[in-house]
């Protein structure tokens, strides 16, 4: 039975992380940069996998941008290892103490940072998610239970097969890094219900996995949500640097998650902005409010559903503001709690902005490209954020860890 | 309708949320301080509604334990307007700086305490959890959305009136603290549903709430899960100490989550320890395993399922383990995450337990009653959270935020 098999695969996951969790971090790694050794040595068996993998996904009709996401070569196993060996350069997250005191009755009390223990990852056809995650997952002391697309299956098995080896060869238990091989959609159902199992689910794709989790889910998740990330240009803007930071937060990569969506711009400076930021967006789909369209000639009205969207593409949404609120209640209905930014000289209309927007980041005069884990001095990430509960933003190694309690008497008891 | 009624009473609550998080600490203080006269002075009112609670629960056959729960006094009033008063005087939460860097290109990144927004609270009846939740809330800048039981219904909106008189005289929006009073399951469900319009969830009830929680919440939640805790007497404890902390432990409050349910002995010891711990536990119906019983006449075989139990009452498991590995294992298949002790003056023993024992928090020589937010030093609680997302061990204000980057610069953008 398919529920048993995962089951089982599960509690050997558990038990591995137990050991993970007693591990030096020295040995962990030693195992991270073995880990890269071997992914190399092992090129010429990932490569072959590959080719499998893209050859039967080309068959079955998967698209151009989806072919080059699942598509290896010397350079991106190279990253991959490079990837994992800086991950082993990073610090230890765990046993940081994160707070310590003695109460009255003499009780030696500290707060400890320690592994989740069994981390689940649900992800696309990326394959090198899996060094990444499994390497963030080690690094933090975490067993990595991962779940991938069945059109990587095999590049997949070829990548954690290079990374067990490794991690045997520094005495850490295999099954600290296990693939589930059976890529059904009722095995990803059963696998979000793993409670007791997996300490904490991190999926890694589109809103279809996002309301399975919501409907499915028992194990404890993060999110990583999606980014419908606003500029809003105020009065007080300068406009030179408006233009610069709105052009870089939609082009400098439009198909990632923290670039910009949709551009605000406040009425006293709209006629005399739009024009040169419609310039700056040369080939950018422009979807307008009347306001914006009685400046900008030949742009398609925006509808709601323009506001709401997550472009991820060279399109953009444009409304014209009366004023800061205005600019703060249009990111409260459409904002996705991502990273928002305001350009302005106005101290008073930024520190409203800072404190009034709900949102895993908040920026002033500064692209919205800059919220990731890398760019905040974080390291790598497995992921950003929007929820607000356990991690907001970028989640580095420290989100994939969490605090235990450790209490320390000479015979207290309680009165 | 009622999803229409519950989902626009969510988003008066969610308007209120945001005003409440603009306010002044000075200003919910204030209200707090003001609600904890109000209970005062609606006293009659309150206790009349309370009568009324308890002439209907009496009616419906509600048990001793239950109505006594239910039940207030001018004595209790008293104590949850102190509580209101004494959360008014902890340190504001918000605002703090968690981290803060300037980044190589110019950034000034800050991470920052701030509220959640919309905490719901689902909880059975005791009606001290109105003011205590709603309290805990506001102070630390959330509205607090509130469902209670319908046993308690009238107690519940004749307290919350008076809370929102005083959030009225302090210029606080009032839904910051409204009541849910359509107490039917189905409404609890679709309460577990308002995603986008609860960012924290906090079930407090029993086995079945938390089981539909599982099942049917979209939105994020913290769980306050039950407490199968542990006392383990090592081969080299102080056996006078280990009395001592065993019986503080199990009888100091036996109805709590912080209780110990199970007693663990290392068997060099047990021979001479067991007679004498089933002395100071005269009165606890003890339930043993083969090498217990050998030790304790007349005690009945313990089963699998009285090792996973929670009695909550004068009843213990006990068993005889071979040594530190022992009790770890039971521990791991047994425990339920919250607070787990070890007794011993072997410094690798203790020390292994606390690195091994996965839990919200570990003890070494001190009675598993100390895990609780008011002797940890963290003030007041609205539940112990035996998760390891978000928030792990007792939850008070600080759990009750989450935090924000800020990131200010003068124009940068990313290469």
């Amino acid at each position: 039975m398919v529920t048993t098999d995962l089951e089982a695969l599960a509690q050997r996951v558990s038990v591995a992380a137990r050991s993970v969790a007693r591990s030096s971090s020295l040995a962990r790694d030693d195992a991270l940069r073995m880990g890269a050794e071997q992914v190399l040595v092992d090129a010429p068996a990932i490569l072959a996998s590959n080719v499998a993998d893209l050859e039967e996904a080309k068959a079955a009709g998967l698209g151009a941008t989806a072919l080059d996401r699942l598509r290896l070569d010397e350079r991106r196993l190279a990253s991959m290892a490079e990837a994992l060996r800086s991950v082993a350069a990073a610090a230890d997250p765990l046993g940081e103490v994160l707070e310590g005191s003695v109460r009255p009755n003499g009780l030696r009390v500290e707060r400890v940072r320690v592994p989740l223990g069994v981390v689940g990852i649900i992800y696309e056809n990326r394959p090198n998610v899996t060094s990444d995650a499994a390497g963030l997952c080690l690094k933090s002391g975490n067993a990595a239970f991962l779940r991938g697309s069945s059109s990587a299956l095999r590049t997949n098995r070829a990548i954690v097969t290079a990374l067990r080896r490794a991690l045997e060869k520094a005495d850490l238990p295999t099954d600290a890094i296990t693939l589930v091989e059976d890529t059904s959609h009722a095995t990803a159902v059963q696998f979000m219900r793993l409670r007791g199992l997996i300490d904490c689910l991190i999926p890694r794709g589109g809103p279809a996995l996002i309301s399975a989790l919501l409907e499915h889910a028992t194990v404890p998740y993060v999110l990583d949500g999606d980014g419908n990330c606003h500029v809003y240009v105020d009065a007080a803007a300068d406009l030179e640097m408006a233009i610069s930071i709105v052009a870089n937060a939609k082009l400098q990569r439009p198909g990632v998650c923290n670039a910009a969506e949709s551009l605000l711009v406040h009425r006293s400076i709209a006629a005399r902005f739009l024009p040169r930021a419609a310039a700056a967006l040369e080939g950018v789909e422009l979807y307008g409010c009347e306001r914006t369209r009685a400046i900008l000639e030949g742009v398609e009205a925006a509808t709601d559903e323009h506001f709401a969207t997550e472009f991820l593409s060279l399109a953009m949404s444009v409304a014209v503001v009366d004023d800061l609120d205005g600019a703060i209640e249009h990111i409260a209905r459409f904002g996705s709690g991502h990273s928002e930014a305001i350009v302005t000289a106005d101290m008073v209309a930024a520190d409203r902005f800072v404190r009034e927007v709900d949102a895993a980041a908040v920026l002033v005069n500064a692209s919205t490209r800059f919220i990731d884990g890398g760019e905040l001095g974080l390291g790598a990430e497995v992921g950003i954020s929007t929820q607000k509960l356990h991690a907001r933003g970028p989640m580095g190694l420290r989100e994939l860890t969490c605090a235990k309690w450790v209490v320390r008497g000479e015979g207290q008891v309680r009165e």
